[in-house]
C-alpha cells in the first residue's frame, strides 16, 4: 500500500478539493479521502493539482517522425498523406519498436497513462504477412509496456484504396486481404494486465460495408471498443454519398456499428442527422483538435455532439504535437473561432473527455477516474511554472485546461507505479531515445 | 567585445545555417561569420537555433493576471471586457510595477527581447491625473528596464465610451479629457537607450476622428509609431459604419493614419477595400492569434493582407498565452481551420513577423536580424526537449514555428547583455514575483 497526499486533487466535480489522500494497493486506488489540511507521515506529497490520468482516445504513434517535417509545403489533407505514407513504407519491426517506444514514453511524460493505438500497419512492405502475423501489433505492446503507459490496441481493418481501388503502395501493408482475415489475425493478440485489445473500421473508404459488419460483430463477439475514423474531410463524405447514398455515419450505423462502444474519431462534417444517429446511441467522439487544425480538417460540432447525447473524447493523433491539455481547450477554442462566442464547454466538461470518457471509450471503464476501485492512474501537475504561477484553487480547473501544457506534468503514477517523478521518466531518455529513432527511420 | 557561436542561426533566408559567429560590441551587433564549424576559443557556445530576438507587437501586461480566470464564464468579447475593466479599476502604481515587471520577465524568458506595450490606464481612479501625469507610464517604462526587456510604450489615447458615451467605471482611468491633452502629456515620456516612445488611437470606439487626426499628427511630428486596435469584432464595424458611413480603416485612412508607420493590431473584420487600402500603404497588421482565438474574434486574412502589400506582426495582446512560437503557428493554423488548405504562410515568413517586421512597427528598424548594426538581440531555442526532438537542420526553422514552446528557449540576449542563460532569468525570479503580485491584484 502507497498513500500520496495531494495538495489539490479534482475528484470529478466542478471545482478541486484541498489536500487529499489517495491510498494504492497494487495497481489500483483503494480510498480517497479528502479534507487532510496536512500531509500524513509516511505519504508521498504530491504538490499542484492530482487529476486522473489522461486518455488518448487516438493515436498512430509512428507519425511523430513527421513533426515539423511536412510543414513546408502547401497542400491539402491528402498530399500530406502522401508524406505518410513514404514513412509507413520505411519502417521495420525495430524502427517501429524504438519510435514508439519512445513517443510513448513522450505521451507519459504528458500526463498521458492511457494510449488507443490505431493500428494500421501491420504487414511487411508488399504486403506480405511476418512469420508472426501480429509482429507489429507486438511491437507496439512491447513499446507500450516498456514506456509505463497503459495501452488499448486498436487494430484496424483496412482493404481497401480510395473509391475501391486494390491497395497500393504503402496501402498494402495495412491490408489483410478480406475482413475474415482480419478477425483471425487479432483474434490472437493477447492482452495483459495493462494491455487490451479492441477493434477498428479504418474508415469507410477503407472498408466495405460487408466487411465493416464483420469487424462490428468481432468487437461485440469480444466486448471490444470499436472505432472508426468518420467524416475528417468532405471529400469522405462526398465518396462515400456517391457509393453508398448515405452519409459514413449513416452507412457505419445501418450495419450495427454504431453503439455505446463505438467512438467515431474525428466526427468533423456532420449532418444533423449523423449528431442524432451518434448521442441516440451514446457513442463517444474524439476529436483530435490540434491535428485536424494542422490537417485542415475543419471544426467538429463538439457542443452539438454533446448536446445531443454523445460522450467526447480527445486524442493526438498525428502526434505533431503531445499535449492533451492543448487538444482540450482546442475544442473549446476552435469553436469560438467559428462561433464569436465563447463558454461552449466548461472544464470540468472537457477534463471529463481528457480522463473518464476516454477510458470509456478505450474498454477502461474502471479508469479515469480518482475514486476507490479505480485503476490507480494519476498524473501531478505543477503549478509552479512561469505559465501557471498565479493560479489559485478556485480556477485550478480553468487554469489545467486552458493554460497547462505537457511541461507542467511532474509526477505520473500508472498501474500503482511511478513512471514520472519530478518531469522525469525513470527508465527512458525520453528526449534522446525520439532524436536516434527518428534520425534512424528518417534516414 | 563578447563573441558567440551559435550552433544553427538564422540570418533571414529560407532555411538555418550551421555554425555561425555573432561579434557583439556594446548593444550592437559588429560583425556575423557564418560557416564556423568548430567553436572557437573565448566564443560563448549557443547549442540549438539562435533567432533575432522576438517582437511582442501588441501587449497589454496587466491582463496577464486575468489568465485563466476569465475561462469560467460563457459570454463574448463584451464581456470579458467586463472582467478586464473590474481589474483596471482596482491597480495601482505599486501593484502595476510588480505585476508589469514580471509578466515582462516571463516575456523574456520567451525569447521576446522587444514589446510593444499598447498603454491605455494611464490615469487615476476616476480619471483624476496622478501628480506625476506620466506616473504609470514610468512604471511601465520600470518595469521593462528591471526585466530586462527593450520596450516601445505606445500610449493611447482613449476619450469616448461605446457609441461617444461619457467614460464610465474604470473607463475614467484611460481618459485624457481631449487629444491636445493626450499630446502634451505623452510629449513628456522620455525615451531611453532601450525605450521608445508610440502613439496609439485606441479604437475608432474610443477616439472621434479629429481627435484621431491630433494623434496622427503628433506621431508624424515625432516619427513615431502610431497603433489602433481595428476591427477586431464585427459589433465595432456596424457601429463605425452606423455612425461615419465607413469602415474603420477607411476612417483611419482619411484622417492620414494609415501609412507605413501605422499597425493596425488585429484587422480582424476586413472589407476586400480595407486590404486594399493598408497593402497600399505598406502598413503592419498585428495579429494576436492566441488572443483573437481565447475571445472568440474569428480568423483574420493575413494572408490577402500579405498579398496586398500589408507587413505582419504579433502580438500577445491578453497575454493569455506568452508564446510568440504559438501566435506564429496560430496564423497559419488558424487559416487552416477555415479555408481546408495548408501552406498559407511560411515559416521563415511567420519568423519575419515575429521579429524583423515587429521591430520596424514597434519603431526599431535596426533591430529584429542578425546582421552587423543590427540591435545585439537574439533568442536560442534549444532542440533537446521532447517537444523538438528529432529536428534536424533542414526542417529547423519549420520546427520552430510549428513545434516549439516557450519553454524551449534558453538564452536571450537584449542590447548586448545576456538576460536569460540555461531558461532562468539573470535577476528575477519569475515564477514567483508573477504569483504574488497577481495574488496581490486579484485580492
Amino acid at each position: 500500500m502507497t498513500s500520496y497526499w495531494c495538495e489539490r486533487a479534482w475528484l470529478g466535480g466542478d471545482a478541486v478539493d484541498e489536500g487529499v489522500v489517495i491510498d494504492v494497493d497494487g495497481d489500483r486506488i483503494a480510498a480517497v479521502n479528502p479534507d487532510v489540511a496536512v500531509a500524513p507521515q509516511g505519504c508521498v506529497r504530491l504538490s499542484g493539482v492530482t487529476v486522473p490520468g489522461l486518455a488518448n482516445s487516438h493515436s498512430h504513434a509512428f507519425h511523430r517522425a513527421l513533426r515539423s517535417t511536412t510543414e513546408s509545403q502547401a497542400g491539402s489533407f491528402w498530399t500530406w498523406r502522401e508524406q505518410m505514407y513514404a514513412l509507413a513504407e520505411r519502417l521495420d519491426p525495430d524502427g517501429y519498436l524504438a519510435l514508439a517506444r519512445a513517443t510513448f514514453a513522450e505521451m507519459v511524460l504528458a500526463g498521458i497513462t492511457l494510449v488507443g493505438e490505431f493500428h494500421y500497419l501491420h504487414h511487411d512492405r508488399g504486403g506480405r504477412a511476418y512469420s508472426d502475423a501480429n509482429r507489429l501489433g507486438s511491437v507496439i505492446l512491447q513499446a507500450a509496456s516498456e514506456a509505463g503507459v497503459r495501452i488499448t490496441l486498436l487494430d484496424a481493418c483496412y482493404l481497401h484504396g480510395d473509391g475501391g481501388a486494390e491497395l497500393a503502395g504503402a496501402q498494402r501493408r495495412f491490408g489483410d486481404g478480406d475482413a475474415d482475415r482480419w478477425a483471425a489475425r487479432v483474434s490472437d493478440l493477447a492482452a495483459g494486465p495493462t494491455a487490451r485489445i479492441g477493434a477498428a473500421i479504418h474508415s469507410v473508404r477503407a472498408v466495405d460495408p460487408t466487411a465493416a459488419a464483420i469487424v462490428a460483430a468481432w468487437a461485440a463477439e469480444h466486448g471490444a471498443p470499436l472505432h472508426a475514423h468518420v467524416s475528417e474531410q468532405p471529400a469522405e463524405n462526398d465518396a462515400c454519398r456517391a457509393r453508398y447514398a448515405r452519409t459514413p455515419t449513416a452507412l457505419l450505423a445501418d450495419i450495427g456499428a454504431v453503439h455505446s462502444r463505438f467512438t467515431a474519431v474525428h466526427a468533423t462534417h456532420l449532418t444533423t442527422d449523423d449528431i442524432s444517429i451518434l448521442g441516440t446511441a451514446r457513442a463517444t467522439c474524439c476529436l483530435c483538435p490540434t491535428t485536424e487544425r494542422d490537417l485542415a480538417d475543419g471544426v467538429g460540432p463538439a457542443s452539438r455532439l454533446r448536446d445531443a447525447g454523445a460522450r467526447l473524447a480527445l486524442g493526438t493523433d498525428s502526434n505533431a504535437v503531445i499535449d492533451l491539455f492543448e487538444e482540450a481547450r482546442g475544442v473549446e477554442l476552435d469553436e469560438r473561432l467559428v462561433s464569436g462566442t465563447r463558454g461552449h464547454h466548461s472544464a470540468p466538461g472537457l477534463l471529463a473527455a481528457a480522463t473518464r470518457d476516454g477510458y470509456a471509450s478505450l474498454g477502461w471503464p474502471e479508469g479515469g477516474r480518482i475514486a476507490p476501485g479505480a485503476t490507480a492512474d494519476f498524473t501531478t501537475v505543477g503549478l509552479d511554472s512561469v505559465r501557471l504561477a498565479g493560479t489559485e484553487t478556485d480556477h485550478a480547473l480553468e487554469a489545467l485546461v486552458f493554460a497547462a501544457s505537457a511541461t507542467d506534468v511532474r509526477n505520473v503514477v500508472v498501474a500503482g507505479r511511478s513512471i514520472v517523478s519530478d518531469g522525469v521518466h525513470r527508465d527512458i531518455d525520453v528526449a534522446r531515445e525520439l532524436h536516434d529513432a527518428i534520425v534512424a527511420v528518417r534516414s
